[in-house]
């Protein structure tokens, strides 16, 4: 099935099934008014919920659906209670590291690079990307996200591919010239990671079958800026840790609330055959290759589309498209 | 006024107002039913939670009253959007690098150090500290926090004192010998910062005008381990950055959720001439004095007990009381 929710000027939005076209949607108060709730207590809303779906799909349930573009999205889990966002594709940092001459340390090929993300601040498909400062390095990253049910402390990575409800895709904004001040702080990203942008859509595992597979999305991921394509590396390869595996590290010591998100961190291919998920891999690229990038990070006024279609071309979690836009405080 | 979360089965738990004394206290579903609900609109709800608290304690309400000591308290928030933890007591994290020989970067005195914990893993104030293995170098650390109604990006640290609703103690739990290869790691604490434990009340403000000046809370914080008294710093003193600072710091990118929790780090006054608020601390200065560390960390079955007193001696914020106790995974 395929979730969403819509804006009604409340802080969690109201939970909408949408069908698989992503053109029609229905409101489904009387099974929950919004995702976490609808989360909370997944094993009773499961089977209600795909219920609705299939008679979207079919045709039969038309009284209260409307056209799902008509509406404004939130992110699908306006405000989650954890976001945890891995750093999977140890190819990129294996990549960003050569363009600073730096060594990756062997162990990052066996054990996690994770950080806990701004869970408060996720924003919609199509809202601005409101930064203050251009000069802070403003950048892309296009992700594949999961999204757990209660997952128990000490899980396994082969158990913890069962608590895998739903996946997305997400745009992990990214404040460049502020990571290297925090990053020598010790202490993890804060300021140079402050919003998060999530496809309007979230997609149950059941949905994707034949592309969700051993814990990998095995399908393109499609970034352009200003409208030019600039990657379309296979989600699938080069993921060095499975969400399973990654859901694992984040659950060693304690347990992780239902409505967790999981991201994968840039997904890149080694040696960016298909070009890159986020403007900095372009730039090491440039840096190994001439000595000094020559791509400038996103500047006010850039647009950013992030999407996935599947084998037929059409659009799995709809697009992503936001607008890089000068914030003001009020 | 004071406030607390109890249990009743849900995940969310039952908002009370809890009198001065924190003997009585009672529902109040008519304004709202769970703390966040209650932050989240918290400009409406503010008046009529503080109605109920004076009638609570002039003695001019008693239907509904039921004795605090004998309900199940969750922490205030039993989950929250964001967690932010400061390490705003900088002599305490002098004191740690000088124990092993290493220099404190001079921005440490004016760029806050500040982590991304677990918001949906807070626990209640006698709830066991579950943690698979004591070889993970269980230890508490004793900290003030406060939670934050929505905070604009780009807030002054100034503006940030506004935005301060309440006040509580809390204990950062942290697995030692997992720290080191996390912070090499430079992504932050993930499973080194497993649980956080609350007081089981929240104060507003206003309660302690005469304690909660310019952003400190001015009183020592009172730490035993199995019943001894290990510290009791002033969390008044030697705090560099003021909770105003820490806030400003957390929002400098991006707007912070109501409900926001933000910790103070570790309380510690220079020189430690009352004690620490955690067993790392206390090792660090059996290194410095006999070049090794002497204090086992927590054991299972060790009891923590964290409280602060006002001026004549009554708890503000009630005990943080707690067992370590060996998870099993069911």
């Amino acid at each position: 099935m395929k979730l969403a929710s819509i804006d009604n000027n409340t802080r969690d939005g109201e939970l909408v099934v949408v069908n698989k076209e992503l053109t029609k949607a229905i409101r489904v108060p009387e099974i929950a008014s919004t995702m976490q709730l609808a989360i909370d207590n997944w094993a009773d809303n499961e089977t209600k919920l795909q219920n609705i779906y299939e008679q979207l799909n079919s045709g039969t349930l038309t009284t209260g659906t409307f056209d799902f573009a008509t509406v404004r999205v939130l992110a699908p889990i306006p405000r989650a209670y954890h976001w945890a966002d891995g750093s999977a594709y140890v190819t990129h940092v294996e990549l960003v590291r050569k363009a600073r001459n730096a060594e990756l340390p062997e162990s990052f090929w066996t054990d996690p690079l994770m950080y806990m993300g701004a869970s408060d601040a996720f924003i919609g498909a199509h809202d601005d990307i409101e930064i203050e400062n251009e000069e802070w390095g403003i950048d892309f990253e296009s992700e594949v996200a999961v999204i757990t049910d209660d997952v128990p402390a000490g899980v396994s990575a082969e158990e913890a591919l069962n608590h895998i409800k739903f996946v997305t895709i997400i745009n992990d904004v990214s404040l460049r010239n502020l990571i290297p001040n925090e990053l020598s702080k010790q202490f993890g990203f804060y300021q140079s990671k402050p919003w998060t942008s999530f496809a309007p859509v979230i997609v149950s595992v059941d949905e994707l079958k034949n592309e969700f597979v051993d814990g990998k999305l095995h399908l393109p991921l499609i970034s352009a800026l200003n409208g030019e394509v600039l990657g379309t590396p296979n989600a699938g390869i080069d993921m060095t840790f499975n969400f399973g595996e990654l859901i694992a590290h984040a659950a060693k010591t304690r347990s992780l609330m239902a409505g967790t998100v999981i991201g994968s961190g840039t997904v890149a291919n080694q040696g960016s055959p298909t070009g890159s998920s986020c403007i900095a891999e372009i730039r090491c690229l440039e840096t190994i290759k001439d000595g000094k990038p020559s791509t400038p990070f996103m500047k006010f006024g850039d647009q950013i589309e992030i999407e996935m279609k599947n084998a037929v071309g059409a659009s799995i979690f709809g697009k992503i498209n936001q607008k890089v836009k000068k914030y003001e405080k009020k």
